[in-house]
């Protein structure tokens, strides 16, 4: 509160997440656009900033720097927070009055009424005095230029002193050293992460390592996984998710099809971590070591693919954190160990740590130092197993820490629970999260889940990374479905999103259900499975032009601004997206009918795209290669099953003075 | 946060006003509906509940108390707080999770699926020995029947032990003595202010007592103005609101018509407050004592009347205050006093106070001391001139400190300035406040405005107080126009808000502008009016009628919930009404045509009234006294500048066992 002059409002503050108790997030090389509502009684004139400055990683913690907030309308001021860099920041809003424009502004309107001014311009002499008496040291140019002008207005009145009073020079150098003593704060220092680009751009391809020999037989190794990446990277994924690749507890262990004996040689599931091996910080003895890790590392490095691992923090029963810290699981009053469940499913090859059990820091710092311990193994995406399952202050707790450290650390949360906890697992920190996009197959259903997920407030903390399949959901649109059910899905998937992923075996269309229910027949969760990248009837080349139209269209790489247009059939969705500096703009037509062909008139949103009515514009359907001239906003479009999706570069004629030019 | 257990999240708690700065304002009698989003990662069982205390006045203030939320769908949980006295309150949340609910909830699941639940018994058992524990020295009962339980579940197990921790009344006794150290609680203590129902519920009537002799020459006085009570009965206002009361300075005295020199015998604006007689706790011996104005409160108050006063606080300069405390005042560099201007606008007669000058503290004490001096003489309600041309931290200040000592004062904030600053008026503690409906004439800014006033966020702080006119502002839809805009426009004020006023003439359709201005001809601010009641074209049946028909329909007492339903003329308008308890139920159309008659087919909200399509149900049209029967939606109303609103009571068939019966 200023103490002299009244009180200077910042309200309405933009963007804030909960009172300023989790972080905003974006990306390095963003701007934070920042808006508030600011204003006081009266009528003095107002200056505003935000003040911000860079806290992580520590090396690139900055001092307190100031952008201004210009005013926009109805008290509304808006300003820009130029994020850099990937880390941590801080920002907060002040405001004050500005005396002397104050002074010029009723000066002027004295003036224009005939009034006599001679007292006012003693009170502006006393304001440039003041004004002189800050800009000294600081600036010797204004301290002379404020001096001048304020000892000029202490001389006898002519008509010429309000020339020199009313000059917005004069302004602009008083301007520059205000009486920040009157200065309001906003009360709250808000934060902002800025995540590295890929935080929102990316496409994910997940597969078993263990698979990689691909003859269902043999257990794969880093060394063949390192095979699988040139058709990783034909495909177009910039990134591939393994699943656990620790040692495999042997207690337990389940069969095939997750039955509850194995039988010799069946290969358990990954996410039973932990053996006679080692636990979360080994890799399985069976794909290879850490060396060999290293090496599949970087060699998709080389392909341009970073790797993901998975972060599943429970334990087989074998794992070595069982008997070498007790302390840090649960036990039954019997002293027995407690097995994981979820009635009338039953875990028994998994136990759970006691995350908030008396033993709780030792466990906390050791988990921390698994994650640290992938990050110097070249690791920067996690993959979180299950992590509504485990306490929300762990992961607030966890994230921040390693991203104190590593701002490039990603975390993808892997929860399919009540929509409020999703968010809430969004809001202590995960960089991206599943999402329910999986069972949304139908227009409306996937038009209000896509605008609630992609707009402010919930798109300010929260980054869908939209799934058609993982390899514990096979979804009932996909059980035994054709190849149309697979192309619409994916298409739909990576243009709704700019982050998206599939799992394995759905470039081949792979659609056998265990009867009733939504899992993959013969699953890899449990078994090797030999994957025929040939299979008739696959998918590849799609999927490939997918991601190569996502990379060549800077519009289809933004998370926010996904917008929903008009087309006249139901089982057909048509929505658009552009890029923040305008230059790249698409329009996007997917059916939603696998089985038969769908027309529908489209309505092409001609104010949003900026083309007038009468003005003819150039559209490139990227699917199937294709350029065409529309004008007006009706367009007939046809989707089948085998091009179940078009989507339109938008470029605009621009008419210059000699002839057409086009830009996109 | 819970330490032991994870985390509970409170999040999106409603009503709170900017982050809890602010206070909500509610009624007293009414209660408060408090909603959050409470959940926790996991299964747990969860019990909450809003804590609450009166806090002023010091005589009733209470210890916090508690009231349970109820868990509603998709995470949100609601309760209710009583409001019983006037008085301000504060508000929070607390959550904990039931553990043994949600043992019990596990146990069943886990007995479902046939497991052997040995271990759980004694799990259970341990949760009942904590509970009873807890009990003792609370609940002896409890106390028995959880020690007796929990001793039986460590006996070997038999199936009656599943009878026994799987018994609801159990589980209650359990939950009432829960182990709060596992508590999470809301971060913040919210405020809600329950002010007395006038609050809410009033009809104002300003008028000039030194024209209550009513022949435009003799200077009315207190006594005389007695004799305009039975006839502001009559018109049914139950709040009388006097312009200052206090001696009028004589330096710079305007005139007539606002002249800058004012003949001898002119009365001056009751506005330029102060002279030798005294100043702002003064009475203007021209209207009589202190007593006499005692003795009009009280006669007041014999015919159902409150008394407002206008808060102005400026000076003449010939306020005792100038002499004994120039250092309350600003001054020019030249030592003089300044006058207040807003440029081209002069006012000569009055001087303003210094707000946050170094004598701030003891100009505010006295200040303060001025509202309290006519709260001691009998004055509850206030309404404060130019409230934003004053520091907001005043008002924020004084408000409060009225408030704690008398929480029955109200005070309405005359504001006529920018949308946020009206606002923030509001939410520094105004108990209503002026609004743009003086200049809102059309169907589409009528909805947008009104639905914006009257709906959560802003009703819950800001109560729109509906003005046609006031001695400042005689609107040009007013000017010289007929009784027809006077009638349509009062009915609007009258139960578009459950708070409206206008000022005297009104109802005799005053409307001679000063040319070019909205200002009144021969203005009574600045001379005695001879005001003729029976004045031929006036409308005072025309207002009684909405006076009377407002009383006795509590859905038109009623604030918040106003609704705007489909008429196909753009010159009507239609809307309704309900009260809480569902009991009253008004719909409204209101022509806006002053001139002409306008026909509209209406479409009544079915949905809304609970009436299904084939019922037949009663309206009773108020300003016409005439029954209806009414069936379906469409209803045709023709309406004319003499008759242009219909007040409908909706009375619903309710179909019993002998016959039909209605009932409001």
């Amino acid at each position: 509160m200023t103490e002299r002059l009244g009180s200077v409002f910042i309200e309405n503050v933009q963007p804030e997440l909960d009172s300023g108790r989790y972080a905003i997030k974006r990306v390095a090389g963003e701007s934070l656009t920042v808006r508030a509502d600011i204003f006081k009684e009266g009528h003095d004139v107002l200056v505003a900033v935000a003040r911000w400055r860079q806290v992580t990683p520590a090396a690139q913690k900055t001092d307190w720097a100031e952008v201004p907030l210009t005013f926009k309308n109805n008290d509304a001021w808006e300003g820009s927070i130029p994020l850099a860099n990937n880390g941590r920041y801080e920002f907060t809003i002040e405001a004050w009055p500005d005396l002397f424009r104050t002074w010029a502004h009723e000066l002027k309107r004295k003036v224009d009424a005939g009034r006599d001014v001679k007292s006012e311009l003693l009170e502006g002499a006393a304001l440039l005095e003041g004004a002189a008496a800050r800009a000294k040291g600081r600036s010797a140019e204004d301290h002379r230029v404020l001096a001048e002008a304020g000892a000029r207005l202490r001389t006898p009145p002519t008509p010429d002193h309000l020339l020199v009073a009313l000059s917005p020079d004069l302004a602009d150098a008083a301007s520059r050293h205000p009486d920040r003593t009157l200065a309001c704060k906003y009360d709250k220092v808000l934060e902002v992460f800025a995540d590295r680009e890929k935080a929102r751009n990316a496409a994910w391809y997940e597969f078993f390592p263990r698979s990689a020999k691909r003859d269902g037989k043999t257990h794969g190794t880093f060394k063949d996984a390192q095979g699988w990446l040139p058709y990783v990277q034909k495909l177009g994924f910039d990134t591939v998710y393994l699943p656990p690749i620790h040692p495999i507890g042997r207690t337990a262990r389940k069969g095939k099809n997750n039955s509850l004996r194995a039988q010799p040689g069946d290969v358990g599931s990954p996410w039973a971590i932990g053996a006679a091996e080692g636990g979360h910080k080994a890799v399985h003895p069976e794909l290879g070591t850490l060396q060999d890790f290293r090496a599949f590392v970087d060699a998709a490095k080389a392909h341009g693919i970073e790797v993901a691992l998975d972060l599943a923090f429970q334990c087989s029963p074998d794992h070595p954190y069982v008997k070498e810290h007790p302390e840090w699981f649960q036990h039954r009053p019997d002293g027995t160990i407690k097995t994981a469940e979820n009635p009338p499913k039953r875990y028994e090859d998994i136990v759970n740590f006691d995350w908030m059990g008396p033993a709780r820091d030792a466990l906390w710092k050791e988990l921390k130092s698994v994650v640290l311990h992938w990050v110097d193994n070249g690791v920067r995406t996690f993959r979180v197993d299950n992590p509504h399952t485990k306490p929300m202050q762990f992961w607030h707790w966890l994230i921040r820490e390693v991203q104190d450290l590593h701002p490039d650390v990603l975390f993808l949360s892997e929860a399919f629970t009540r929509p409020k906890v999703m968010k809430a697992l969004a809001k202590v920190g995960f960089t991206q999260s599943y999402t329910y996009f999986t069972w949304r197959l139908f227009k409306d259903e996937l038009r209000t889940y896509l605008e609630e997920i992609t707009s402010p407030p919930v798109s300010d903390y929260f980054r869908g990374n939209l799934w058609p399949n993982t390899p514990d959901i096979l979804p009932e649109n996909l059980q035994n479905a054709g190849p149309g059910a697979f192309r619409l899905r994916v298409a739909l998937a990576s243009t709704l999103s700019s982050v998206w992923g599939m799992y394995s075996g759905y470039e081949l269309c792979e659609g056998r259900p265990v009867p009733g229910k939504e899992e993959y027949l013969d699953s890899e969760k449990y078994q090797l499975v030999a994957w025929d990248w040939d299979r008739p009837g696959n998918i590849s080349d799609w999927i490939a032009r997918l991601n190569a139209v996502r990379k060549a269209h800077p519009a289809l790489q933004q998370y926010q601004g996904l917008r929903f247009f008009e087309s006249d059939n139901d089982r057909v969705v048509f929505y658009g997206k552009r890029s923040p500096d305008g230059l790249s703009t698409v329009l996007v037509a997917v059916s939603l009918d696998p089985y038969a062909p769908q027309e529908a008139l489209l309505h092409v949103p001609m104010q949003w795209l900026g083309v007038n009515a009468e003005e003819t514009y150039q559209v490139h359907e990227l699917m199937a290669d294709q350029r065409s001239l529309w004008q007006g906003p009706d367009v007939q479009v046809r989707l089948t099953p085998e091009q179940p999706a078009a989507i339109w570069a938008v470029y605009r004629y621009r008419r210059t003075e000699h002839a057409f030019d086009y830009f996109e």
